[in-house]
Order: structure tokens, then C-alpha cells, then sequence
């Protein structure tokens, strides 16, 4: 199984970011955490972070990736760009937020990709991509293994 | 620790709603794969049920509880009073929808308990709430054990 | 055949309410002509009534009935639980309102619950129950007896 | 008692219509179920249908009838006029439409008829017609008979 | 004469919310206050709080008292069952918030009980209760005693 | 303790007004019962009538009262002079309202200055200035002398 | 000079509408009024009323006349094809209205026509057409006579 | 009879401003004008100028006058105390506008005073204010002489 | 193959209207071009216009084309009647407008009858309606024919 | 003549996209469709593709083409940058959609390009952009050659 | 050269508001500095400042400056009667704001006297006043002497 | 001290764009009048324009400058992603436009990033730029140097 994890613009600067609301983590401890999640659950993953919204739908009509988990920054409040390009593509698809959107200004609380993923994960930080890709592994398990409820 | 697991309004009738958007399972497997990740994590779950907003206002009062794993069913769009509830206790919060409550009726995408939980899990089905309970629990080894990224 | 007819906050108040509104019957004469006209038509009734949104759903969910007809009371412009109550069951559903809610105040014109209905009976008093039981029987009669037109 | 039966726009063509959304009946079989009710009833019946706004305005202001019945079509959603002419018109006036209007596009969920009519009836087909007819007969008969409750 | 005082969702956990916003006082005190305020102003005081809607609601139905001080918590912002309820009890009403519900979040500067209630006291806490207490009483013997300017 | 009451535009008018919304005081009745009030309490009260908005932008900078009860009539639902006036003004301000502006034109149900007053009394006409006082006076009381509440 | 004077749908009835709001002249009436007034001004009226948007439309295109002034009843709030016609026509035109459509109901208060009139006349009753016939009179000899100001 | 003619804010200024919107005339052609036409109508003109809200707002109140004819300028979209003094004014009272407000900026075509007003009367230039005040003349004939139709 | 080219409110005026927004072309001359075409591409053209709502619908009711290219004036942007026949007939409807509706006022940028047709030229003048009829041709070639693409 | 036709985001992928709504065509057809109707023209067509705004704007800038023919993708709807790029181009613009933009997502309907662009073609399929080209070619013959209308 | 600066509501008591919005200087120093400035680019500057927005207006009237430098305070979000003054004075005009009205409260953020100014400056302090002095001074030597760019 | 000066979208085509508006410098002319006021001040300026959002985001995350003065053309109403990176750099942030954007377009009087700036001139050209950086170094030498008024 290939999981390609996005990060969109500004994402790349975790860590000098305001620490109560994104945490003390770095994008590269973030990396890290993910890669040793996916490394114990025997799935390739992808990390592709960029500011540029033209990068993030190259990168997302490769389709050669089992599902995607994508935190797309900012964008995620008006790229409907990237909204066609997760449409197209037809695995599994799940978005990340690292802070709770819903609790801070009110142009974060719309997301213009959420009705084209299977679902969100919002406010658990680092946890939430974590989360997502173990989500991602128990649905392929129960395509191509035995499953469980 | 202990958990406490709330449903609204209708929950109790899993399974006989449309397959479609909420999957197959009946309210009473739900349970039993709560319980049974929370036998496997070593945490106590305290799972209620209710149609009536007043009682599940009523027992997450109670407040003996580390944390609260909630599914408002539709009370989600309109009720303040469990938003106010919610806000009083001061431990830890996540919000669970078994549908991807932004990709259905136009009313649903509007949550008015988000802004006071920690975070939102929609659109994963029953492991949605199998993952907040596993987030809760790496929450609390981060405050009494040792801890992680 | 049998219908439940629910009504739900205050209209057990009927009578004492603005009779130019609401006319002048009270929630007895409501129940004896509708039991009346259940009689006459063969059909048996389950009148029930609460100011509890809780109950109102927990009644609902009994499935034992080929029809409800239903007059939520101010309910009918916020309450989604009901509205999911009311989608879940598969039976015929009515809603009626004994005044003209389109002709009051503005909150009073939208109905949560009209979209999940087969449709809406309002301003027509006390009639609008017996219409709407005499619509219920006419439908049973075209899927078990003979039908027309 | 007279009532005149008012058609709107494109009303005429029923039959030839999605039949899940407006049944399978035609205009003249409309007609005829109309006409069989209204001599059972003892009333006379002024079906007249039109696509113009004007004709239908022309026709209520006569104001030779008991009540009117009107299913105005599509102009339900911005016929000023249509309303007027229904305010100056003071005999019963019943709204009346096959669909759920509450159910289907989002402009159709407003009439601008409603807050002057005495009620309405909706989704419930070609019976809608008729039990506006048993309505508007039986209002007639407090006025003139015994009346009941 | 003889006061209902209502309380509604949450307000029993007073003392235990932000003091910032809702003073240092516990309901216990709340209610002490006011029972000292009755008996000073020689009126019955009749305390209730509850969490659910449907109870405060048929508390109101019970129209034994001469007047209502009512505080809905956040029923206040979409109850328009209890705003029925307030509307069919014909003697006094005033609606009492203790912090001030216009500085606070935009969803709790609406009230949808206030245009059926005499009058709003907000923002003086526990005090809002007294004066509304005190308010009444001046009314009572406007009606029955003297009177004043 | 010296208390501003601010009275706007039209405030002078009283006893000419509808009866039914405003009551049957005149502004000179108006002006007697407060200094009865305040005499009684042993309190300094001036009392301030204007159609000026800027007059009254003036008053408020004098900033040598303990506190300001304010009614600042049409105003109230336009004048950011009178807001900003009002934030920079430290002591306790309290917002008076004759009659009900809840339940009245739709533009008199918003206030731009309520967010920065303590709190708000409408709808108790002439009483409700009083109120204010004895407000007012009381929390003098808790911060200069022995308190209570 | 030749003057159209265009009234719209049900201004053929007036006299039998309620006579709070429109007087209670009758339509000959106020033919009557408006041909008296031409002839002591010496100038030719054309008046026309219909309940037929189209009907208006064709009359303004013949485009023989040196002024129009109307009273589009309640096509006044939708009919954007009286708009286009009358922008077409480029001449003089003065929208009139009987009652004073800003003090009735919200939809009454907007005009689709006004922006491609020289002015309106509202609340003035029958002498609003006279008011705006002798306006268009006073025009036109500022054009061919000698004017004033 | 005596009629006070009000102009707001900017209106002294007739002449500088520009004349497609306005026309060519002074505020002194427009005040002699009025004056030359009340003299012939055998009416009392009371104008009045000012830039301040107040100063309008006393001159109002002191209702020695029959009827008002107010141009409040930019007043117009905004001035709530504006419209409470003319609502406390009994008399007739006309709104005019020089230019078409409703061919002009969005907020132009907003007036918050109309609804107080009997009647409105805009785009007709100078001669708007002439047609008012002959209004008003055959209104006071009708209540004080022989009058018609 | 036959097509029926409608045209709305005012359009038998072309020619006539502001030639920047609808060049200089007159319907005469626009029927020449459409016949010249049709002609050209071997297809029966049956021309209507009417400033009549009904006639349109009327028109359109008749089922005996094989396309519809329409240009609906201004009831363009509030026809619901329209948009319903239009939807009643299952052949290919083109929605054409001479002037780019998105660069001019507000609503006109708002079609109520967009939804229903298969696609919509704006903004090319006459040579929209040639080429709605070039897509008419082409597209029953595809069906017919040999296609192409 | 020089025609630069542009596609947005996701347009690389047509084919693989939902076939109901763009149709069966790969991008390879498409451009082999348009460079075949250029040929057929004689006019030099320069195709360009990118999912980055920033190219998109940058290809625009080069302003050496008689023409672009643009279809923005999902950058339609909220690209203001692209609308300035086409503003500054003073060319023949034309906006196209393969499928009706007005008859899907609410989103969808809303263009920020179609105000500076000369026309827009919608829903007709790879064939819009054929239209586009032919009503290009038609301009500039209007310009360089004979022309005809 | 002379240059009016104007100063609104509240702006005279600069010093006593938040340090934290305003900055910590008084009107005086704010006077001051511009005189200082003033001098320094020889210009004549006339300062003045006032609560009542009749007064700001009657200075802008006299119209014998060559610029005006505005700070309305919070008449800056409605008063239409500013802005028609403003549009009268042909002069260069320039609005500044001490703070960033754009990080405070919504109603902030609308200023309905930028649209008739040549430009703004908000959010620098005390400075903006300069730098608008400067830009002032700027302009005039492009008028009157050499200038640069 | 070094400040970095971006341009977004478009603004390279400077001088080729409506005169009126922007005036009739070209971005080289801009380019060299930054840089001749920089070397006047003695501060290091970099000057980076591009179309590309995400290059602008890049640009703004070097973080090694004191200050960024920022025109970012039509990005500046949706670019939530430009916003965040500006959030992040902790320096001054100062917004220029050269046109008065709130006398435009609707959608150009939003700004998406001026909350996270310290202020922002508009509408004063090229002059813009110079006062922005004139602040930016006065602002500097308060922080290292002696500071002023």
C-alpha cells in the first residue's frame, strides 16, 4: 500500500508557528513521526510539501498512490482547484487539519475540499496525520484481507 | 482513566438507516467494538445514548470523567445547551460523526459544538470513534507518562 | 392500518392559545374527532402528545405504525433529531399545522421536517388532522385494496 | 357553492412529467376526479388552467365564487400580481400543490401566494385537490349548516 | 402574589463556569438570594432549573403564577418551544441573562423569547434576578395596591 | 457617588409618544422619579437630555461620574460615536431601554453600544432607569463598603 | 403632448381594495380625475390598464407618446421586462404608486423599474398621477416654451 | 396653514454639486421657488438648513406646523432619531428626493424614514418640493373645505 | 430536423437598443441571418417572439421540434414558468443572449432557466444564435449521422 | 491570425473524469480537435495547459495572439489574478466550460472571468471550444476583411 | 498651500484610550507634530476637531483648502452626510485611521468615505497623519512646480 | 536594515494598464524609484514581483529581512495562503495598493491579508510604496536610533 501525504503552503514553517495553536513540532519531526507510523505498519509513504497550488494538483493527478491524506493550509478555504484534482482521483481520501478550524477565525471554519474526501480529522495536531493513516491501512485490510468492525 | 462515550438523537437506530452513508453496523456493535478497544487500551468507556437533549446535558455534568468522546447526532446543528455543557467541563473533548457531515445536506455542515471540543473526527464511520478513544488515551500517557511526537 | 398522530410543545394547550389563530377547539376536541374519524374509517389511532423533543423521537422510533402524521408545534422549525426520527421511519409521513404558518412571523415559515415528509397540511384548523388521516387511509387502500384516482 | 379550480403554467401537461414527482395522472383525468368529487359534494365546479399570469388574474377578479382552489404553478415563486389579485378576492382560497415543494430545488420552497391563502396543501398529489374541496365544503357548511369540529 | 423562577440548561453548575463572565456565586447562593428577596418583598418564590426543554415548558404550562423571571441559558438563542410556552402564560415575564449576551459570541446576542417577554435585564448578574424580582413586585401593586412613577 | 443619565434624541418628547409602547410619563415625570430615587439613596445624579449626538459625545468625556445610565434612544442602533464614547469611559455603564426593543421594528432590535456597557434593562419603562440606580448604587456599596449579593 | 398613463395588474379593481391603503376611489374614478387634468392642461391622455405583463410591454413599444407614466401594481417587484421596455422608451417616464410602499410589506419596498425612471411618486394617493401629469406638462414646456426653475 | 420645509446635510449646497445629478439651481433659487409658491398657494413656508441631525431633529419637534416636507439628504439612509421625530409629528409629512435615489449607489436606495412618512416623491428636481407643497394644500382643502377627487 | 427559436420580452426592439451592449442589428435582420443558416444546414427553423410569458410557454409546449433555441429577454432572470416547459421538453435546449449578461447589472448575471438547458452562449451578438444552431445540427448529425468531435 | 486557447487545473485529465458530465474526450482529442478546425480556418492556434495560476497569468502576459479562448478550469471561480491578466489583455477574450456550469455545485455558477471577457459558451462540450474559434476567426474577418452579420 | 485636518469623535481624547490600539500619544502631541511637520514642508495647516458630525461637515464646506487629511472616528461607518461633503470639496482628500480598522471589530472594517477620497492610510500611528501631509505636499509640487515620480 | 518590496499578479504590466487607475509609470519606473529612496535612506531594499502565488509565499519565508511592504495585486482578495505565510513573519508588514481599491470593484474593497499587516495606504500610486518604506525606516530608528513623534 502508498500513501501520499500532503502538506500545503506554510506547513514547511512548523514550529516557528504560534505554539498554542499548531504545537512545538517541527515539519521535520512531523515527517519523521510519519515515516516510523508507516514503517510499523508495513505502507510506503509519500511526504510531499509546497506552497505552490499548481504543485500539490500535479502531484495528486500521478495516481499511482493507494489514498491521500492532505492538510492543505490555507488553500483548503478556497482552492476549488484542488478540489477537482481529489475528485478525480478515485482511492481513498482523508484531510488533516492540526489545529481545531472551527474554533478560530471564521474563514477557516469552511473547508471547500471536505465534500470530495471520505472524511476529517481536525485539532489533534501531529495525532491527526497518525490517525488518518491508520485509518487508511484498516480500509485496505478489509479490501484486501479479513477486516474487522 | 475513563471515558465517557455519548450519542444523540438516533443513534440507537444504527443499522437501519441508509447503509449508504452510515455503513452497516447496528448500535450494539458499535458498543462492543468500543468496548473492546477500550478493554485493549486499559481505559474504562462509559458509553449513554439518548434522544433527549436534557439528558445527556445532565450527564456530562456528572464530570467524573478525563474524557468526553461525543456524537451529537443532529442535536449537533442546534444545541447550544450541550455546547454549554460541553464548555463547562474541562477535560478533554472530541467530536465524532459516523457520515461526512460535509458532504450531505447543506445544514449539516455546520457544527455549533466544534469550537468548544479539542477536535473533530467525521466521515470514518464506527473507527471514528475507535480512534478519538485511542487519542485520548496517548493524550493522558502525555500527561502522566512518559510521552511522544 | 395504524397511524400515529403526534403533537408536540403546547398544542395541549389548545383552546386557551389566540383563538383567531388557532380557533377555538381544545386538545380534547382535537383527540375525540380524531378518534371519531379513525373510527369511522376503520383505521385505529395513537394519539400522543409532549413537550419533550426527547419523547417525541423515542416515539417515533417504535416502527409499528403504517403512518404518522405529525404536528411538531414551534419544533417544526429547529429540530433536526426529529427530522432524522421522522427519515428513519419508511412509512408515510404528514405534517400538518392548524394555523397558516406562511402568514405569521417569518421563523414560523420554514419547516425542518417538511423535506422528509410525503407533504403538508397547514392553516386548515382541526380539518387539517382528518384530511391528512383521510389521505392515509385512501393511499393504504391503493397498496393493499383496490385503489383510484 | 361554486369554487373555481385554478391551473397554472405548464399544469396542463401533467401526465408527461417526471412521474416520480408529479404521479402518473393526466390533466383530464385531473379534471374528471375534480368534477365526479364536486358532484358528490353537491358543488359546482370553474376548472380553468392557463400559462398566462394574466388570464388567471382576469378569472379570480370575477368574484362570482365561493372559494378558489389554485394551483399556481411555477408562478407560486414570484407572481406578485397573482397575489394581489388573490388578497382582493374574499371568499376561502386554498393552495394547493401535487410535489412536496419543501422537498425539491430550493427556489420552490417559497410561495409568495401562502401568507394570503387560508391554508395549503402539498405534496399529496391529486388528493390534494380534493381534500381542499371537502375542506372549502365543509367550511361553507358551518357558515350556512350545522357545522361540526 | 407568587414568582416562578426559571433556570434553564446548565445554570445549576454556576460557580464552576469562567467567573470572568458569570461572577463567583453557586446556584445554591443564587437561590438563597432570592428567597431572601421574596420574603423581604412578601412573595412566594417558586425556583426551578432543569436541563431539559421539555421541562421547563410544562413548568410554564401550570399557570398558577402571577409572573415569570425567566434566565433559558442557551435555549434562549433557539427555543421557540419555550417562546410558546412564555406566550400562552398571560401575566408577567422577564427574561434575565447574568452576563451580558450582547458582548459575548454573535450567536448569543439573539434571543427568540424576548419579543414574547415584558422586558430584558442582562449583564448584572446575580442582581438581574433581584431586580427583576423587585420589578415585578412593583407591578403587582400598581395592579392591586396604590402604585407610583 | 455621582451618577450621568443620558437621555437622547426625542427622550424630551415623552408623554406625547405612543402610550402603548412608551407609557404615560412625561420627561419631567421622568426626571423627578430619578432624583427622588437617587436623593433617597444619597446619591449625586445630572441628568442630560439632547437630539445631539456630539452633546452627548461631550458629556460622556467630562469623566467625573462614578457611573452612566444611558437611553440613548434612536442612537442606540447607529452611533459608533457614541459606542467609542462610551469604551473609553471606565467607570460602570448601564444601557436603558423604555420599551421593548426586542419586540418592536426589526432594526430596533440591535444595539451598538450594548457590547461595551455593563448591562441592559429594557422594556420595564420608567422602572427601568430606576433599576439601573439602585444597580449602580449597589456595586458602589461592594467596592467602597460592605457588599453582599 | 400625449401622455400614456399605464396601470398594471388588478389596478382595474380599485374601490373594492381595502381603503385604508388605496383610498376609496374607484378605477373610473380615476380616469375620470386624470382626463379632467389633461384636458385643463391641454394635453392628450392615453390611459391603458392591464393584468397582463405582456399587454403593458406591447403598449410602451408603439413609442408615440412623449411620456409615460405608470403604476406597474405589483408587477412593480419582478417584472424585469417592464424594466427593459421602459428603458427602450425615451421619453419621459414616472413611476407612481398609490400607497406608500415603503411602509408595507419588505417585498413591497423594492422597485425593478425606478432605476430607468426620471423619478417616483408614492403615498399620494390618486393625486400622485396628477402630481406626475402635471410634472411631465411642466417638462415639456421647459423643452418647447419658456421654462422656469 | 404652515408647512415647514426641511433640507439636511449638503443641500445648502445646490448648485456646486453636480449638475447631471442635481440640476443647475442654488439652495437660494430653491428657497425662493417654495416661497413664491406657497405665497401663491396662500400658505406659510417655514425653511430651514442644516448639517446637523440635532438641529433637524428640534426644529421637528416643535410641531406648530401643519405639515413637513423633508429632503434630510444623506440623513436619509441612516438617521433613526430623524424618524422617531417625524413619527412623534402628527401632521402630514412628505419625503423628497432631488435626484432618482433608486438610479443611484446601492445605499442610496435605502430611506429609513419613509415608512413615517405619508408619502415619497424623487427625481423630479426642484419641482419635486413644488408638487409636495401643492399635496399638501389640497390635503388641508380637503379636511378644512370642499375638496375632491 | 426543426428548430424553434425563441425570443423573449422586447427583442422584436433590436435595433433600436443601446448598440454598444446590442449592437446594431434589427430582428429583421437577426430572422434573415437565423433563416440564411438553417437554410445553409438543411434544418426547418420556426421563428417566435412575444413579449407574452404564455405565448412562450405555449409555444414551447408543443413538442414538435427537435431543438430549442432561446433568448428569453429579461424573463431570463425570473421565468420559473419558462424554466418548467422548458424541462417538460426533452429535446435539446440552447439558451442564447446577445449581450454578455455578466458584465452588466447585477441580476441580470442570474439565469433561472441556465439549469434546464443543455448549454448557453452569452455575449457573441447574432453570431450566437448561428452558432447554437450550428451545435443543434451538429449534435443530431451525431444521432442521425456519422458524428464527428 | 494567432488564437492562444488556454486550459486550467484538471483539464490534462479530461477522460478520466466523470463521462456523464465532461464527455468520453481525452485532452490529446481535444487539442487534435481544435488544431484541426484551426487548419480548416487557416488561423495558428497555440494550446496551452496548467494546473498553476501563476503560468496561466504569465502566457497571458506574452500578449502576441489575436484571441484567447479560456477555460479557467475551477480557477473560474475565485481567480482574480487570471481576471486582471485578461483585463490587460485588450484582444478578443472568450470564456468556455464543457459542461453547464450553472447546473451543478452552487460554487459553480459564480464566474470572476465572464465580466472582462467579450462572451461565454457553456455546456456545449469539446464543441464550445470549435464555436469559440469560429466566432473568432468571424471577428476578425468583420475587421480585416468584408465581413457580413 | 493649506491643508484642513480633520478630526472626528473621540479623537481629542487620544492618550486615555487603549495604549495598545491608539499608541500612547495625546491629541496635543498629535497636533504638535503636524504643526512641526507642517512648517517644515511650508504649508499652512488648520486642524480641527469635533464630536458633532454637523460641525465636521460645516467645515469641510468652506471649501478654501487645496487638501483635507480626514480621521473621521467612527462616524467613518456611517455617516453618508461626511461623505457627501467630502464628494462636494474638489480638493485632494486622504483618510487615515491610527489603528488598523481592519484587525478590529467587523464593523470596522467598512468605511463609507474611502470610495469619495483619493486614497487611505490606517494602521500607522501618529506617522499616517505625516505621510499623508506629505503625499499632499507632494501632489501640489506636481501641480504647481516641478514634481518627480 | 533590509526591506523586501513584493509585487503579485500582473503588476509587472504596470503602465500597459488602464492610465486612469494606475497611472502611467511602468513597474521599471517603480523599481528605480524604490530603489533611489532606499539608497536616500540608506536601507537595502529587495524587489520581487511574480504571478505565482506560492513564489511569493516562498519569497516571504526567508525571513531575513526587517520589514516587507507588500502589493499583492488580486491575490489580495482571496489569498489565505499568502496571509498565513505574512502571519508568520514576525517584522513589519506594510500593504500599498496603488489604486483606491474601495472605489473599485465590490470584490477588490476586501482585503484577505491586511488583519495580519500593521497598516495600509491605498490609492496614493507610486507614492505609496515611498511612504510605506519612509514608515518602515522611521519605525526602525525608534527601535535602534533615537526616535521622534
Amino acid at each position: 500500500m502508498k500513501i501520499l501525504v500532503l502538506n500545503g503552503p506554510n506547513l514547511n514553517m512548523l514550529g516557528s508557528r504560534e505554539k498554542s495553536i499548531y504545537g512545538g513540532f517541527t515539519y521535520d519531526e512531523l515527517r519523521e513521526a510519519i515515516e516510523r507510523k508507516c514503517l510499523e505498519k508495513g505502507v510506503v509513504a509519500d511526504l510531499f510539501q509546497s506552497n505552490h497550488e499548481g504543485d500539490l494538483v500535479d502531484r495528486i493527478q500521478r495516481i499511482d498512490y493507494d489514498a491521500v491524506v492532505i492538510n492543505a493550509g490555507a488553500l483548503t478555504h478556497y482552492s476549488y482547484s484542488l478540489r477537482d484534482a481529489l475528485e478525480l482521483f478515485k482511492g481513498l481520501k482523508i484531510e488533516v487539519h492540526i489545529s481545531n478550524i472551527f474554533a478560530r477565525e471564521e474563514f477557516r471554519s469552511r473547508s471547500v475540499i471536505s465534500a470530495v474526501c471520505k472524511g476529517t480529522i481536525a485539532g489533534l495536531g501531529l495525532q491527526g496525520y497518525l490517525l488518518a493513516i491508520e485509518y487508511a491501512v484498516f480500509k485496505s485490510t478489509l479490501v484486501f484481507g479479513s477486516g474487522g468492525g
